[in-house]
């Protein structure tokens, strides 16, 4: 959904039956290609429920069902295979390496991950991130797989890893790029009054940056920071509303407008 | 010390003879006029212990002794009545407010304060936030404070209060400038790689902020944005080693190299 406000958007994924949305009327009018979802009749959805602490930015996980992510992953159809900018969103990096496996000749592949993998699939991870661009990762979890609490350093030692871009995302604090080439790019979060529910907050910040990065067919570092103010412009709408509700109810000319308020908000 | 890199300092406070440093020494060679200096031979000076957590940025007391700070405050020297920009360091509100009341026509007051004061002295404080041009506090003192969360809302209640102009001050997460008249600016701390001992990182900020606006003799939007800009460097060069070694080793065109710098990795 946030990535579709920039570029066409290919969706694969898997479901079970259970699924309580009907995603074809949840995308409907988007540019979003379904032909990658599949519908497993004898499985369950994942399921993931919390607790947010005061402060909107730590969280307990509460309850988690990986259900149909445990199983094989989603077959990349044949008209996907050509595709360029490629994310994998959060699951097993197994599974993360198969999908990616299946596209041809991707031009920059960002992934994301979390504690849970960097804990228990570190030998899955590791290959994993030796063939992909871009690694985009909360602050926790950077420091976890950098073992190393300041953050800039952290980044460089997840860039020693592998990958050439590295995006810690510290939530209301705002977020970090590095790259293997010595770049770097702060940014802090747009400064909202109204925060109701953070989550997807991440995946947003990711559809933004990949968005902007595939509708501008470029990844160099200018541009990789334009995807950053983009991607946290366009997580500042998630975090407004429950559910997809602060993305539904805004237009691409929304998300400019915001930026170009970021840009003034964080000059000098 | 952080403020006499950018404009000549009148320095008032007041010591017991317990102070192990001699503080003309320790300002030789610095513009700092060292006329409202108070020994008191028969008190003891200020005093606190504290231990930083893992992220540098929260800590704990662990030992505070106001000794002089509880007795009556320094006297102004006469030849330090026409000062025109006037920080009012952290001390007890009702102090500050009679050392306020010895400076004939202040342009641009500053103050800072803290947690005890916000609980204890919520009575003396209140008063003078309707004296003062700007209130310069750390994010859970303006939480505390503002009686809410958010950082933004959590400003604009505070700005109610009677003041102009609010910072607040977030550690490694950066800062957040507030106008009464609705403007707002956000900045990241510099990325810093080597954080030693982030105490007196409050003070090293506030005397980069006040220098500047010295220097420049202005207090317009885009005036205090800079300032804020000068305070986020100068405290990082503080942070990167104990006590006043980090600012020691470094000369104006330190701070004005690293300016161009943070404006460089903030910038979109």
């Amino acid at each position: 959904m946030a990535a579709s406000f920039f570029s066409p958007v290919r969706l694969v994924g898997v479901i079970g039956s259970d699924c309580p949305f009907d995603l074809a009327e949840v995308f409907a009018g988007r540019n979003v290609d379904l032909a990658g979802l599949e519908v497993r009749e004898q499985s369950k959805t994942f399921r993931w429920a919390g607790t947010y602490h005061e402060n909107m930015d730590s969280r307990t996980t509460d309850r988690l069902e990986l259900n149909v992510l445990a199983e094989a992953p989603p077959r990349v159809p044949d008209s996907f295979r050509d595709s360029k900018f490629v994310f994998l969103a959060n699951t097993a990096p197994r599974l993360q390496h198969q999908l990616l496996e299946q596209i041809r000749a991707p031009a920059f592949v960002a992934a994301d991950t979390m504690n849970c993998w960097i804990e228990g699939h570190l030998d899955d991870l590791k290959p994993l991130l030796k063939k992909i661009d871009c690694l985009i990762i909360n602050e926790d979890e950077a420091r976890m797989l950098g073992k190393e609490h300041n953050l800039v350093r952290a980044g460089e030692k997840i860039l020693d890893m592998g990958q050439g871009v590295v995006v810690i995302k510290k939530g209301e604090s705002g977020s970090i790029l590095c790259s293997a080439d010595g770049d770097k790019f702060v940014l802090p979060a747009y400064p909202a009054t109204d925060v109701k529910d953070p989550t997807g907050a991440g995946d947003s910040f990711a559809g933004g940056f990949m968005g902007h990065l595939a509708q501008s067919g470029k990844t160099d570092f200018e541009t990789l920071k334009a995807a950053v103010a983009y991607g946290t412009v366009v997580a500042s709408f998630t975090i407004a509303d429950f559910s997809l509700n602060g993305l539904n109810s805004i237009e691409r000319a929304d998300i400019d407008s915001r930026l170009e308020t970021l840009r003034k908000l964080t000059q000098f």
